[in-house]
């Protein structure tokens, strides 16, 4: 019976002392947010990268002037050690502007369009051929296309509601197309827009050549063109498609992730990562992608520092270089940890938009997944209730070979591939709060884990 | 024994009759929600109010343009009656833009300001008065006004997320402080916008005069003059403000609702609304307050009858008129409602802009809210969890009298009041996906309570 009675007492103490813990961290992560949704840090900085700097292609002027600027940002936030670490990124470029339209029945109809990145170029010739239309990948081995231009025209679904599942199951046209037509004798690409709307706008983003095959141009059309050249092409009539573009590959050249750290206090060898990608795609400012991850993870910083609020594992912002189009910066993150042996315990991206967080998405062991989904009641109030989706983000990806744990913040993702790697991804479609809103939420979860570990 | 194996077979019979009927109707559901985000039925019908029709403020030109043309598109979904209901409201007009701006020792700074609905103008004459700025509602009663041009500075927190509280409680300077300073001696009250951003747009909205005072003028001035105007002020230099605006309230008008119906098959009597307003303010288009409102309605009535799904009870949607200046709509539907003794079990609004929604706030007895919160389930792949909140809409309110049980779609409110009752409040604002996956919550709910009933 008195074993019983001790037994309840102590459950009682844990119970309560649970209790009082969680109202203690909730006040915490009140005052962090607060503080966020009250300061204009992190918006004004984004003002900085989208139109002072601009876009931010690796190798760039523009990713060399984010460098500098990022890294007093992350000084400005209050971060102790701020610092550069090496990486190489390969430096394309694309030339003047593309010039593309096509011939249907004498009639000419002008194209918007825009090289995808690390695609080769017609070195400055206008080239032609037949158009031969494909709505999936598999037509490409099964359709005559030798010496056409090939019009990859896969639609993102709009039934998915996370419109990320459009993308990844579209975009196999955009990533792999390009190799496959060449393998099948096509002379170039045009592939539609990865966007989630119909306008004028093309939308770039990488195509990987298979070393196997030429490298032909890639190029992609807007949403309307595509839905413009698919009815043309319905009618039967032959449509000649015209193609210039000037881009080329550079080379690699050297470039560098940009870090900024508070030392933890208690377990400084434990390392968590907060990051988003430095650079950006050349047609606009990279706002939403990622100059919002960006902005957050120095949110991060500049709000543990300002609340007072030192971690006892060491935070470290890492704003990386060359997700668009190689994963420089997040090869060298992972080399640099290996070399140095560094404990990274923990690793959070933002590149999903600075839209309105929904949730973590989490990529991890069960038991530490449960650890995080545990403390799902913080968020509640934030409007963050999702950590059941698996996923982090392409920077931090390949830290799983060390054995981090790895998230990414979900976004609410209806608007992003409007204006994703299109010319509309700019500052003025973030909006404050929002953005905010992910940064907070985000430095909550940073804390939580700098405070328990997993 | 028998009797416990006969209990178990009866319940293991109800659990698999639940689980068929679960995944039947979300089959359903899913079918409606495909057909939604797959149509451009409600997008294009918001551009023909923002772009073709534009403003819709209660008695003017716009609005009955945008009775026939919601008329027109209730008729395209499919409704099978339609009809318009004769309703009362006020004619106010707004005249010439208005002009203001003080003088700040001898310099002169223009303000960016609108006069606030129901407002009294200054009748073309240009009024001055020193500016004392009040920065709660209860310094009008504490600070010496008489005879000033009253500035209630009264920001909206930034630190509640859900911006509709802020709204609420910020807006009581706008509704209120307009009477409370005249009864203290004030010629004219300048508000601060209620607004989430800091920008150059003032927002218009009601201000609601208590016929014990002298109405005087009101207007509001954007964020960004208000911030201004409160440094100049801090400087301890006088301030004289300069005022002319040129509204006027030319009396109450006859104008209508535009109701659509699909009768019910199975009880007919009883009749579930849904509903927005179609009236909005003249500075803009009312895209988001709330033509977004009125096409998602319209889009219920359309998916239904576009997937065969006949509802059981009648489905009917309103679009309401003078929400934002008198409820005259919301008046005559009652009014109707008692007079008709017809029998309404459910009405639904949307008026929190077309965002991303993220779930339904119910008004109504806890039986009848256990049962849409037991269906929240098939609601958790479309976005939507959040069941938990009070509240509905204006439109819908008064049907509380009659035991209607109420309803309100909620949304993502990050964006709402920067854009709400301000001239940037336009067709673009608006994402396609947003206002469809909203609609098609809604029709997913409506088509519940209509098999089901509550």
């Amino acid at each position: 019976m008195k074993s019983i009675f001790f037994f309840i007492t102590i459950l009682f103490a844990t119970v309560v002392h649970a209790q009082q813990n969680f109202t203690q961290d909730s006040i915490i992560i009140k005052r962090m947010v607060d503080d966020v949704m009250k300061s204009k840090a992190a918006y004004e900085n984004l003002r900085v990268l989208c139109k002072k700097i601009g876009p931010r292609l690796s190798g760039s002027l523009g990713a060399e002037k984010a460098i500098t600027a990022g890294l007093n940002m992350l000084k400005a936030a209050g971060a102790d050690t701020v610092y550069l670490q090496p990486c190489m990124v390969p430096h394309w470029v694309r030339g003047a502007k593309e010039v593309g339209y096509v011939i249907v029945g004498g009639q000419k109809m002008n194209l918007q369009l825009t090289s995808l990145g690390n695609s080769e170029g017609t070195k400055g010739k206008l080239i032609n051929a037949p158009i031969v239309e494909v709505t999936n990948i598999d037509e490409l081995a099964t359709k005559n296309i030798k010496g056409a231009i090939v019009f990859i025209n896969i639609a993102m679904n709009p039934t998915y509601i996370r419109t990320f599942k459009a993308y990844g199951e579209s975009g196999v046209g955009r990533r792999s197309g390009p190799s496959i037509a060449a393998k099948y004798g096509a002379i170039a690409v045009m592939v539609r827009s990865l966007a989630s709307n119909e306008d004028g706008h093309p939308h770039t983003g990488t195509t990987v050549y298979n070393d196997s095959f030429s490298k032909i141009p890639a190029l992609a059309i807007s949403t309307n063109d595509a839905e413009r050249l698919h009815k043309s092409l319905l009618t039967g009539k032959p449509v000649i498609g015209y193609l210039k573009n000037n881009c080329t590959m550079l080379g690699m050249v050297k470039s560098y992730n940009v870090i900024g750290e508070l030392r933890g206090s208690t377990y400084p060898e434990q390392i968590i990562t907060v990051g988003g990608h430095l650079d950006s795609w050349d047609l606009a400012e990279g706002a939403q992608d990622d100059g919002t991850g960006i902005v957050q993870s120095i949110e991060v910083i500049r709000v543990l520092k300002a609340t007072g609020m030192q971690p006892k594992r060491t935070v470290r912002a890492v704003l990386f270089m060359n997700e668009e189009n190689g994963g420089g910066g997040a090869k060298a993150y992972l080399q640099q940890a290996k070399l140095l042996k560094e404990q990274h315990v923990f690793a959070l991206e933002s590149d999903a938009g600075g839209f309105t967080p929904r949730g973590f998405n989490l990529d991890m062991p069960s038991t530490k997944k449960a650890t995080i989904q545990q403390w799902a009641p913080f968020f509640y109030n934030y409007g963050v209730y999702d950590f059941k989706e698996t996923g982090s983000g392409s920077d931090i990806g390949p830290l799983k070979e060390i054995g981090t744990a790895l998230a990414g913040l979900g976004t609410d993702s209806q608007r992003y591939f409007d204006l994703h790697h299109a010319e509309t991804d700019v500052f003025e479609s973030v909006s404050k709060r929002e953005l905010d809103l992910g940064a907070a939420n985000m430095a909550a979860l940073i804390w939580l884990v700098s405070e328990y570990g997993l």
